[in-house]
C-alpha cells in the first residue's frame, strides 16, 4: 500500500484502533524518528491544563532531544487530577519501554472528553500494538488515529533544498470544534529530516504558531489540550539551520507554510461551518488594538450567525468594534467585504447590497476594516456559525 | 377595554404601528407623564452608540426633569452618521410639539437593524398617530410595540405605601438576542409615581441595573442601544424619597425586584432559549476575578450548546474557568450543580451522572463554582444556545 503522506527520512508512524472510542475506530496514533531529534513545543494558555500537556511541558524544559510521540484520542485525560498526572507518565513509559528508548525521549498528547479516566488497560494494549505496526507508510493512519469531532485528516508534506540535501516538513494536526486563537483543542505535529539549531527552532515555531493556530476562531473557546510539537531528526545531511545560514529563512517560510495551510485545514473544517472569513483590522492605534477587534469580529456569534445566508450584516461587525475594547472612533470607520465599500466613514457606502451579498455567498470571502487611528493592524481566521454547530455539540 | 397593565398616576401610554416594521405591526410607543417627571438613565457601554442614545445621554446630563420618551423599533438608528443624529432630534421634537411640551423633556430610544436611515415619514406619521392614543389603559400596548425578537412582551407593576400614600412602580422591556452583560439590544422603562430625589434615583438605578440587566447574557454581544430610563413624577404625593428616608430601602427594594424581574423575563426569552441558567462563583481572590470567571462559563458556546440535552458536561465548565483570566488552581475547583457536587478538588465527584443529568434537565438550574482561593463572589445568568438561536439569526 502505497501511503498518501510521505514521511521524512528516519521518520515512522501508527495509527490503531486501541478501543478508546468506539470498537474498531482509529483512536492511537504513534509518530516515531528511529534517532534522537531536537523537539520544540507550544502549548495551551488555558490555566486548567491536561496531564499531557503538563508532562511535554515539563519534558521540553529539561530534554535536548526527543523521538517518540504517542497520541489518544476519545479521552482528554483532563480534570483527572493526580491520577491523571500518573496515567500520561505511565502511558509515556509503557511506550519508551516497548519501543527501546528513553523514557523521557517520549511526548504524550491526549485529546476528547474532559473527566473521565484514561482507560489504561485499553492505553496500554493499544501501545503494543501501534509499536510494531509503525512505518514509513502509515503517516495517513496516523493523522486519521487522532480526529475527534473533525470530518476529515488534516496534513502537510513539502521539501526544499538545503546545502544540497533534500529536505522534508511532513505535517499533521486535529481540530475542529473549540477552536479559538490560542489554539483550542487543537494537535498539531510537525516533522521534519532537517538539521536545525535547538533554541532557533523553539523561535520559529513559536513565531509561525502566533501567525497561524493563534489566530483562528470557531466558537472562541479554549482548550485544556492544545498541544504543537515539532521534531526534527537531523538525518538530511544538511549544514545546522539557524539564523545566519542562507537558508534559514527559506525553512522557517516551509514551517510557516505549514502551520497556515493545518490552521485553514482546521478552520475550514469548524463544526458545522461552511464558510472561511479572513478578518482584517488595519488602521487601529496599536497591534493589540487590531487584534482585539479583529478577535471580537471573528467570535461574535451574531457575526458568525449573519455569514450562513447570504448577509453582509455590517451593522453587527460595528456593533462588535465597539464593544471590542479597541480605540474606535465610528465617523472614521471603514469596512470593505472583499474589495467592496460596505461602510466608509462609519455609514452605509453606496455599494449595492447585491455586491456585498455576493461576497458572503462564497466560500471563502475577507471582511477589512480601517479604524485610520494609527498603524496597528491584526488579520484572524473565523468561520460561520451554522446549525449543524448546535446539533454536533449538544 | 381594561388594561393589563396598570400605570402610576398621570402616567399615559401609547403603542401603534407606525409602518417602520411591515403594514400593521405595532413599532412605535409613546410614554408620557402628564407633569414634569424626575429622570435617570443608564446606557451601553459599546463605543458606537445610537444616535438616540447618544440624544438621551446629552439631555440627561443637563435636564432636571422629563416629560416622555418615543420609542421605535425596527429600526435603530445607529451607525447612520450625521443624519441620524439629526433623525433623533427631529423625532424628539416632532413629539414635544404634538404634546405641547418642551423639547429637552422628551427623550427617544431605537432598537431594530442598524446602518439603515430612519424613515422619517413613518416617524413623524406614527407620532401624529401616538399623540390622540396616549391613555392610561395602553400600557400592555406600548410593551408590545417596543419587542423585535422578543417572542413576548415583558412588564412589572407593583405598589408600595410610602407616608401613607400609594406608590405605583410600572416597568416595560424589551431584549432576547444579542444580551450580554452590559445590558445588549435591551430597552427597559420604570414609571413611578412616587417623588424621589434626582441624585438619588439615579445612583439606586445605576446600582440596580448592575446586579440585574448586566448580569445577563444571550450571545454576549453587546448592543449600540441598550438604555434604561427610569422617570419619577411624584404625584402620589409621599415625601421625597432618598436616603434617610425610612421608606428608601423598600423603594429600592422594589426597583430591585423590577429590573431582575425583567432581567429573568429577557434571559427567559433569549433568542432561541429554553432554560435559564444562574451561574455563581464564590471563593475567588476577587469579586473582578469571580465576575470574569461566571462570565467565561456564561458566555461560553460549548457550555451553552452542553445545556440543551440533559448533559452535564463539567468538562467544559473547567475548560472556561482555565480561560477565564480568573486566577483559577486546579485542584481546588469545586463544582455543584443545584446542591450535587460535580467536581470537587479538580477532579469528578461521586454523584452518579443521573442526578447530574436531572438538574441540568429542568427549565432553570444552578451552577456555583467555588475556587477556594479568597472571598471573591459573583453571579451571572445565562441561557442555553439552541439551534433556533442560529436560525433566528441567519
Amino acid at each position: 500500500m502505497k501511503t498518501s503522506l510521505p514521511l521524512p527520512k528516519h521518520f515512522q508512524a501508527a495509527g490503531i484502533a486501541a478501543g478508546i472510542k468506539q470498537q474498531n475506530v482509529l483512536d492511537m496514533a504513534l509518530l516515531y524518528s528511529t534517532v534522537p531529534a531536537v523537539v520544540a513545543g507550544t502549548f495551551t494558555t488555558n490555566k486548567i491544563k491536561a496531564a499531557s500537556v503538563k508532562l511535554c511541558m515539563a519534558r521540553i524544559e529539561q530534554a535536548e532531544s526527543g523521538q517518540a510521540v504517542i497520541i489518544n484520542s476519545g479521552n482528554a485525560n483532563a480534570c483527572t487530577g493526580k491520577q491523571g498526572v500518573l496515567d500520561a507518565a505511565a502511558m509515556a513509559a509503557k511506550t519508551a519501554a516497548t519501543l527501546g528508548v528513553r523514557e523521557d525521549q517520549v511526548y504524550v498528547c491526549s485529546t476528547g472528553r474532559i473527566g473521565v479516566p484514561l482507560p489504561m488497560p485499553c492505553i496500554e494494549k493499544g501501545i503494543e500494538q501501534a509499536v510494531p505496526h509503525l512505518s514509513e507508510e502509515h503517516g495517513a493512519l496516523a493523522a486519521q488515529a487522532i480526529m475527534t469531532t473533525d470530518t476529515r485528516p488534516k496534513t502537510f508534506t513539502e521539501t526544499l533544498m538545503v546545502d544540497g540535501c533534500e529536505v522534508r516538513l511532513t505535517a499533521l494536526a486535529k481540530g475542529a470544534g473549540m477552536i479559538e486563537p490560542n489554539m483550542a483543542t487543537m494537535l498539531a505535529f510537525l516533522l521534519t529530516d532537517a538539521a536545525v539549531e535547538k533554541r532557533a527552532l523553539r523561535a520559529a515555531l513559536r513565531e509561525s504558531v502566533t501567525k497561524s493556530f493563534n489566530r483562528i476562531s470557531v466558537d472562541g473557546d479554549m482548550s485544556t489540550n492544545d498541544t504543537v510539537l515539532c521534531f526534527a531528526n537531523g538525518v538530511a545531511g544538511n549544514q545546522l539551520l539557524k539564523p545566519g545560514h542562507d537558508q534559514w529563512d527559506a525553512f522557517c517560510a516551509l514551517l510557516d507554510r505549514a502551520t497556515y495551510a493545518l490552521a485553514m485545514m482546521i478552520i475550514g473544517d469548524g463544526e458545522g461551518a461552511k464558510k472561511v472569513v479572513t478578518i482584517t483590522v488595519n488602521g487601529a492605534a496599536t497591534d493589540e488594538d487590531a487584534e482585539r477587534a479583529a478577535r471580537a469580529i471573528a467570535n461574535s456569534l451574531l457575526v458568525k450567525t449573519s455569514w450562513v445566508l447570504r448577509d453582509a450584516n455590517w451593522g453587527r461587525v460595528m456593533d462588535a468594534l465597539g464593544y471590542s475594547g479597541a480605540d474606535v472612533q465610528e465617523s472614521s470607520v471603514d469596512i470593505f467585504y472583499n474589495d467592496a465599500p460596505a461602510v466608509l466613514g462609519g455609514v452605509a457606502a453606496d455599494t449595492p447590497e447585491e455586491v456585498l451579498r455576493q461576497a458572503v455567498d462564497s466560500a471563502a470571502f475577507s471582511i477589512t476594516v480601517d479604524l485610520h487611528l494609527g498603524i496597528g493592524t491584526a488579520t484572524v481566521y473565523s468561520c460561520d456559525c451554522t446549525e449543524e454547530y448546535v446539533k454536533i455539540n449538544v
